[in-house]
């Protein structure tokens, strides 16, 4: 088991600028188009899009306008979301009229607040007397954690309070109605959020309050008598939604059983993975040795035996969940965008626990794969469902397909996934660095500067990386005077160890200084020291385990942290016709025209000729194979040019 | 297209004694074990078994008992497919017990039959005042079809026409119910089944208006106003099942256009086989080549884009429902035996209307596979589902497969597809031989003794074959004097061609004889006559078509009639690590032990090694691979050793 002696805390997002020729274009593309389009949607203000009511339902609740609640159940944590992610804008890019925005929003969320404390404008405006009556579906807890996460972020990127001291009054009253005393509510939510989101808000406000208060609602959870059935009685045995008779079911809200004794990833997967990071964040906290262990057992499961190779989670999209060991169907998939998000923060979270760089290497595995991916590249639609195979005839006559979209989705009824997606992006930075009193540990390799300080002395590190397209990083050091300290670098899986270091030029063995996939330099860092890193980017085909029945005899593409994948424009359909060599000649170029520029890799496969067999449905005679020329392009690119077919894993021939 | 010219029809149950070696047992089994095991269970007498209520349902629409309606809306339906099948046995082999039982069901039956000839127990019993409210979902119409198809079977099996009376009065007040006049319902059932009873009940009675009415039904369904729509908004709106707020889902029904403009196979697969069994009846009959035409439409889409090697059709759960051409996924398939069953109904009419040996190709595809493979050896136990690759493990935990079951369940609640095997394989007989009046068409190879006449002679045909474990078929002709006519046999698909074939021990030349995969040989038959057919029972690795996604790179094994499959409790999990070389050594054995004595087929074939893996999902290096040896097993035998996994689609190395 970990031991926590080297705990590292994130390098906060304000002392993190990036400047990364890949990554800024995502972060512009946030600020630019997906924070003011979806302010836009918060208001109901995009032509021929079903309107959110994320606003409105504040102003009714606010006492501003008349009407009807409108949305989802959890439509408030759009809101909130939202303004997580231009909180995060304003932290690392100032901009008085977003401000504003977000000033006027936060004056209504602050309206809408009910005297005790209370924020939740289904309750309050559609039915106050049930509040507290169904949080097995109802989402109060919930939608109560992204606002706090809102309110620390804004805290955070301006220092005003307003949002902070409405998400303390919020946790206050909670507090006085949840807790293991007698009269409060023995119970805790059907969708985990709160729990990671009080460990935010005890982080800025030291309110020891908060730290107990989530503590409570991860221990409480799984127990016996199991709060939901006694909900479930009470509310004579009805679901919020009417077409749910059974009682709740224990495993997709994770309570199936006391936390510490999950080890396996079951049920919802965005459920899941939130709270994983709030558990991590209280082992962290509290170096409960039980709680630690099940992070490690989860973080084992869902990574080792339930992750597609995108970094996706979740199989199956009935209650976007997961379901078996190494049941990883590409065609059938969910991969919700959110869960990978969820999972980036749940690896966050055991980075500071202990820096292994398998934690980082998932990270970054979800960041360039299933994160990105699920955005198109005008920031205006998003994928959900991340497939590994699609073939869009199926998708639209399928009824088991039916969720899996050949193209990008514009915003949802349900947006849950792009505000999740422009929080993440937006605060990016915060992913790149963890460290503790002597270490720096980089996680990610991203352009840009960081500021710190080792003992009394403030040190720059300015990184320069054209990742993922050339493995070349280069670290500058300038701390204010010679100091000493440590900087880790993570070596990530996809070099397999093939890396080349130099130290102000000279040769560094990686071998001496390599400790769970981090190469530790420890010296007395003088200003102008330099750290180069080449990083193998050898183009990879990848197996699976064989366990995974849907990859048996297929291997996927992989160069430095990018999977790829071939679609049909490129080779015409069935997809599925086209095979790899067994020992294939691959070459990678950089194709600037290609959707932005990328590098592309090309080489030499085969092709069933499908001409032939007319109407034939079987036959005994071989289908030739025809050499084809292969062309594979990173999976995050994919279904940017129309519908068609695409796979990430190729039959071998 | 077609014509009609050659038309024929079945050779009569009553006149064909099967003794085969292969189909005896299954017949036998039927008539000792799942008749009278359906009887008990008919009367709720089976312990630990969720009751049927089907016969109960019918003491208490007949007043004999008080109580309430139980089972589903179409439960009348499994007393008349339990009748219909009895029937058939009695035909083949009389049993003054079942006899009796039978007689005694059939005066319940007419018991419950209300003064106006309506006989429905849901509706007598628990709805009486909205009869005729609700054809898309409430199965009247469909009850009635069975029950008529049972007193057909009846009358013909034993003479009596205490049922046939029964189903003549139903059908009398059906007719003066729906049809085109002023003040009768302009409607259609939701379930077809009605249609090709008619026809059966036209050929015993010879009433014209029972004709009509099939061809009624058939020519309204889909024309607009949209009678299930009219019906929808009469209700309020409302479907039975209340879960369902939507309109009626057309294409489900077959009902989204007029069935001569129906080119694809669309929708719930059963009711789509009986309404094409129907169609093709009616274009016999009336000769209408828009009918004809769009029978042969329907019958190449489903046979050439949407049919399964095991001639297994629908392939997706939801709605048990066809989706699109090639999406056959092997994993997530529904393939329900009900609907193969029907597509035997439907080819059988097909090849009356036309001897082509693609029909019965499909017919024998059928039964040798999905229909026998769904009934375990011991009679009690059925698959509704039937998969072409299973893992255990994924249809406990993912529920998008949780309708496939890894072994045989017991009798269900929605019993649809016991009966419907019990009442195919005791009619068997029928679907051996069609004649006209100057040809037999041997269609299957089975053994036993058909009685026909042609001209003023009457002629034995005795059959002798050893399928499906060797091709060696004869045929001794016993006129009582000789008589010109014609035999035509079979070249079944899977001989390819290969076969030898002598008339008295003198070859015959099969290309110079043959015509649409049957051989004709016309001369003046003697008694003693003999045909001997030698068909090829190579081996055969099968390709799909490169269009099914999910067979890409894989083959099948196919021997005789018979589809084969691999099983892990012969190779070890998962099934998916082995694999075939592309020109495999095969050989075939017979194994007089193994599950009552089968050819299983050996060979050389290569397997993954999957111990090296450890915890890895995902690497770089190729899994060694490593010979193996192999053994498939007819597909029909697959899941009678324990749960295990099985996949009929083999990878090739």
């Amino acid at each position: 088991m970990m031991t926590l002696a080297s705990r590292s805390a994130a390098v906060p997002l304000k002392q993190v600028k990036l400047a990364d020729p890949f990554w800024s274009r995502y972060i512009e593309l946030v600020r630019d188009v997906v924070i003011p389009y979806q302010y836009e949607a918060l208001h109901d203000r995009i032509p021929g899009v079903e309107p959110s009511h994320g606003v409105s339902n504040f102003r009714i609740a606010a006492g501003r306008d008349k009407g009807e609640y409108g949305g989802m159940v959890f439509q408030d944590s759009d809101v909130a979301k939202w303004l997580e992610a231009a909180a995060y804008s304003l932290a690392i890019h100032p901009d008085p009229k977003l401000e504003e925005q977000v000033d006027q929003l936060i004056d209504l969320v602050a309206a809408a607040q009910q005297p005790d404390g209370y924020l939740n404008t289904y309750f309050t405006v559609k039915e106050p007397e049930k509040r507290w009556t169904n949080l097995t579906d109802c989402h109060e807890l919930y939608c109560a954690g992204h606002m706090m996460e809102a309110g620390v972020a804004h805290y955070l990127a301006t220092g005003k309070r307003k949002l902070l001291d409405v998400v303390c009054r919020l946790a206050d009253y909670i507090d006085s109605v949840f807790g293991p005393e007698d009269g409060k509510i023995h119970g805790f939510d059907g969708h985990q959020e709160i729990e990671l989101a009080l460990v935010k808000l005890y982080e800025v406000t030291r309110e020891p309050r908060y730290l107990s208060l989530s503590q409570y609602f991860i221990d409480v959870r799984g127990t016996e008598p199991h709060f939901f059935l006694q909900e479930w009685e009470q509310r004579g045995r009805k679901s919020f939604y009417s077409s749910v008779a059974n009682p709740p079911h224990l495993p997709y809200h994770q309570s199936h059983l006391p936390v510490r004794e999950q080890r396996e990833a079951v049920g919802h997967s965005v459920r899941a993975v939130y709270m994983y990071t709030a558990m991590a964040d209280l082992a962290a906290r509290t170096k409960d040795p039980a709680l630690l262990e099940a992070c490690e057992n989860l973080w084992f499961n869902m990574v080792h035996k339930q992750m597609y190779i995108t970094g996706g989670i979740g199989s199956t999209h009935h209650g976007e969940a997961f379901t078996t060991d190494y049941d990883l169907s590409n065609d059938t998939v969910y991969a919700e965008t959110c869960a990978s998000i969820g999972l980036i923060f749940f690896a966050r979270r055991m980075l500071e626990l202990a820096p292994k760089s398998e934690y980082a290497d998932v990270m970054e595995r979800a960041l360039f794969n299933t994160v990105i991916g699920s955005m198109a590249q005008d920031g205006r639609h998003f994928f959900y469902v991340n497939p590994l195979e699609v073939w869009p005839a199926a998708c639209r006559h399928n009824p088991g397909k039916f969720h899996v979209k050949p193209v990008r989705p514009g915003w949802f009824a349900c947006a849950c996934c792009p505000p999740n997606v422009a929080r993440l992006l937006s605060s990016l930075g915060e992913y790149v660095y963890t460290m503790n009193e002597d270490t720096l540990y980089t996680h990610l390799y991203m352009g840009g500067e960081a500021s710190v300080q080792f003992g009394d002395v403030p040190v720059k590190v300015i990184q320069n990386s054209v990742l993922p397209w050339n493995g070349d990083v280069t670290l500058t050091i300038q701390p204010e005077k010679a100091v000493e300290w440590t900087v880790a670098l993570r070596m990530p899986d996809w070099s397999r160890g093939k890396a080349d270091l130099r130290l102000n030029g000279e040769d560094v063995s990686i071998e001496d200084v390599m400790k769970d996939g981090y190469v530790y330099i420890k010296r007395v860092w003088a200003p102008g020291d330099t750290l180069e890193l080449e990083l193998s980017m050898e183009i990879h085909q990848v197996r699976a385990n064989p366990n995974i029945r849907a990859n048996a005899g297929k291997a996927a593409i992989q160069r430095g942290p990018l999977v790829y994948c071939l679609e049909s424009v490129d080779h015409g359909a069935p997809m599925s016709s086209v095979s790899l060599a067994r020992e294939p000649k691959l070459s990678s170029r950089f194709d600037p025209d290609f959707l932005g520029g990328a590098v592309v890799i090309e080489g030499e496969g085969w092709r069933e000729e499908t001409g032939d067999w007319g109407d034939d449905l079987y036959r005994t005679s071989p289908t030739p194979l025809r050499p084809a020329a292969l062309k594979a392009i990173p999976y995050y690119l994919w279904g940017n040019r129309g519908e068609n077919e695409m796979t990430v894993w190729v039959h071998l021939q």
